[in-house]
């Protein structure tokens, strides 16, 4: 596996393969990867002759007050599991060779930027997006894949792509969870064991949830279940409701009663220190 | 000469194009086209394989009470006129194709777009950047040419291509004028012979300024400059100052006084109807 840390070095590779009829996979990660990451790279790997693993902690997706100085970061561990899934390039660039003086452009998605997430973190999607459409032109992926567990961020992206007609295919993956049910997450390492137990609510509040839905024998409320579930959450010690709603998977906009493109889509914040996100699909069968 | 109209078919022409090896060159316009335009075109024939015009009045680049509605439009004489100077591809989408319904995604450059133009036309230049956005990834060319009549616009495009990484070069052609002086553009066309006579004073003001910088034994102050430009035009019947500024060509920022990469930029009303722009660069010999 070759390091890449230029953004022409990348450019100049990307080009060569696309001269050679080569077909390119990128998954754009912030590093720090546990097994989330590594089932994007293996996916990532089954499409394509190329897989090109991007490492970049976006400072222009953190806001004020977040947690960009303290975010997890180990090159050499990351180096050495990409290798091991056969990703081809670890392409890790420098914050000054992506945004040099003088960068003033940003690329925003109004509507689904605008709640969950995107309420609590302003300017967050619009870091996403720019840091994104810069790596896919940089690495010129014919895919590009991305976890589920960011289900907002993947909302956002499709619809970037799609309104911006770009040329590439975004691949998303299901959540990968621990075996407890905590979904994977780079944000995890800041947690002790005491507290992921405690951030446990969130997945057993998908189980309340999709159990609620397999039981139902009429429509469920949306806004009921939420409160329910809003309930159960503030009853955890340390645990504090940032948002929980089940919206329409495309659109993210509220459902007024759960329906077969509903998703429950939460955050938390885990002892005022850590924000964790878990969504699910509510199946209605 | 082929004409094409839906985004689609353009994006399967251009990757086919792509995949033989062949160079593609954009001309980006909104119609209506006047030797301005031809010597764009003639420009991109000379560096390309393939040449797309677009034609595409961008409603998302007109604000309230602009002239949306009435720019003047003629897809037939267009037609006839790119091939006659060897376009390959007419590409026309149309709004609905270009904007279907939830279409929410857009384009800023911050400090390029608050100044001149952008300050009197809010938002005009993140429709711009959008547009052009899309267009460069249904053609996906090797280069695309701008005029430089739109100074301002071809200053936001370049940094927008430099800051997102975009693998498209930038070419840029001087402004082509009528044998009196005044800059080709397809606004002239709401124009009487008298009113064009008037929109003359932008001309009269380039060559005075000229005159005045090859004159100068010491650096000329920008600010005296435009106030006598400013008064010349506000002499001519039906003109109305919109800015007379002398800036700097890369990052538009006003100059102190004039040097060597100076910019004299202009935009005028004739008439509370017509908006009229001009620039020249001011040569210190």
């Amino acid at each position: 596996m070759k390091l890449v840390q230029k953004p022409f070095e990348m450019s100049a590779l990307a080009a060569c393969w696309r001269g050679q009829g080569l077909k390119i996979a990128l998954v754009p990660t912030m590093g720090w990867f546990h097994e989330g990451h590594l089932a994007l790279m293996r996916r990532a790997r089954q499409s394509a002759d190329r897989v090109v693993v991007s490492l970049f902690v976006n400072p222009i997706q953190f806001g004020p007050g977040e947690d960009l100085a303290a975010y997890p970061r180990d090159l050499q561990r990351d180096s050495e599991l990409a290798a091991g899934v056969g990703v081809d390039v670890l392409y890790a660039p420098s914050v000054t060779d992506m945004y040099p003086t003088g960068f003033q452009t940003s690329i925003r998605v109004a509507e689904l930027s605008k709640g969950l997430c995107g309420a609590g973190r302003p300017g967050h999607f619009d870091g996403v997006c720019t840091v994104v459409m810069k790596l896919l032109q940089q690495t010129q992926p014919h895919l590009a894949v991305f976890g589920e567990k960011d289900f907002q961020q993947l909302a956002v992206i499709r619809r970037m792509v799609h309104d911006l007609d770009l040329p590439v295919e975004i691949v998303s993956h299901p959540i990968v969870r621990e075996t407890s049910g905590l979904a994977m997450s780079s944000r995890n390492s800041y947690l002790t064991e005491e507290e992921k137990e405690q951030a446990l609510c969130l997945y057993r509040a998908i189980l309340f949830a999709q159990a609620k839905v397999t039981g139902a024998v009429q429509p469920l409320s949306a806004e009921e279940m939420c409160s329910e579930i809003e309930k159960m959450i503030r009853q955890v010690p340390g645990c504090v409701v940032d948002y929980v709603e089940i919206v329409d998977a495309d659109n993210l906009e509220r459902c007024e009663t759960v329906n077969e493109n509903s998703r429950l889509i939460m955050a938390i914040k885990v002892h005022e220190r850590v924000r964790l996100i878990d969504n699910a699909r509510l199946c209605v069968v």
